[in-house]
């Protein structure tokens, strides 16, 4: 068992989100992306099999898909999608950002 | 993409914790589990591969493991572990709690 209290461990830089691996073994990995207002996971894509969520922990913004397509995420909203479908997310608001991918990446 | 608002979906019980299956595929499947105070996710393990993660999205309570283990968790805390070793969950407060578990039971 590992705990791991994001809320304490999980740091916000100036240049950019921040990135906290907090899991990865040979189902899955999961990472905690942090976000100052404004700043943004740009849309992106795997050619590969697997699927990620995102888990808003706290704040507001929006979750980022292909064509510009823009889907408002906040607190306790969860997307699902393949991994080789484009993603990504924007903060609103300071955002702490939960996203686990199985297989991992 | 699918999204799910989990603090509107999310629903609680008086006989014991409600359970809301968010997502179910090959890759992982994602349960959010709710509990009114004092309700528990009685401790237990299936003997299969894989591993699972506990995210406290709302609220306050405590991990459990085997030998009445118990690791406080909180907002923002995430306890990872084989399936196949024991857990469990009890709430203080009110709490949301978003399990995923790879590959999926």
């Amino acid at each position: 068992m590992k705990k791991v209290s994001l809320f304490e461990e999980g740091k916000f830089g100036d240049k950019g989100m921040a990135k906290l691996l907090v899991h990865d073994s040979p189902y899955f990995k999961i990472i905690n992306f942090n976000f100052k207002p404004g700043q943004e996971l740009p849309v992106h894509a795997h050619d590969i099999e697997g699927q990620l969520s995102l888990t808003v922990l706290e704040g507001e913004g929006e979750f980022l898909g292909k064509d510009n397509a823009s889907i408002p995420g906040k607190t306790g909203d969860i997307l699902v999608c393949d991994i080789a479908e484009p993603h990504g997310f924007r903060a609103k608001t300071k955002v702490r950002l939960l996203v686990v991918i199985a297989p991992p990446i």
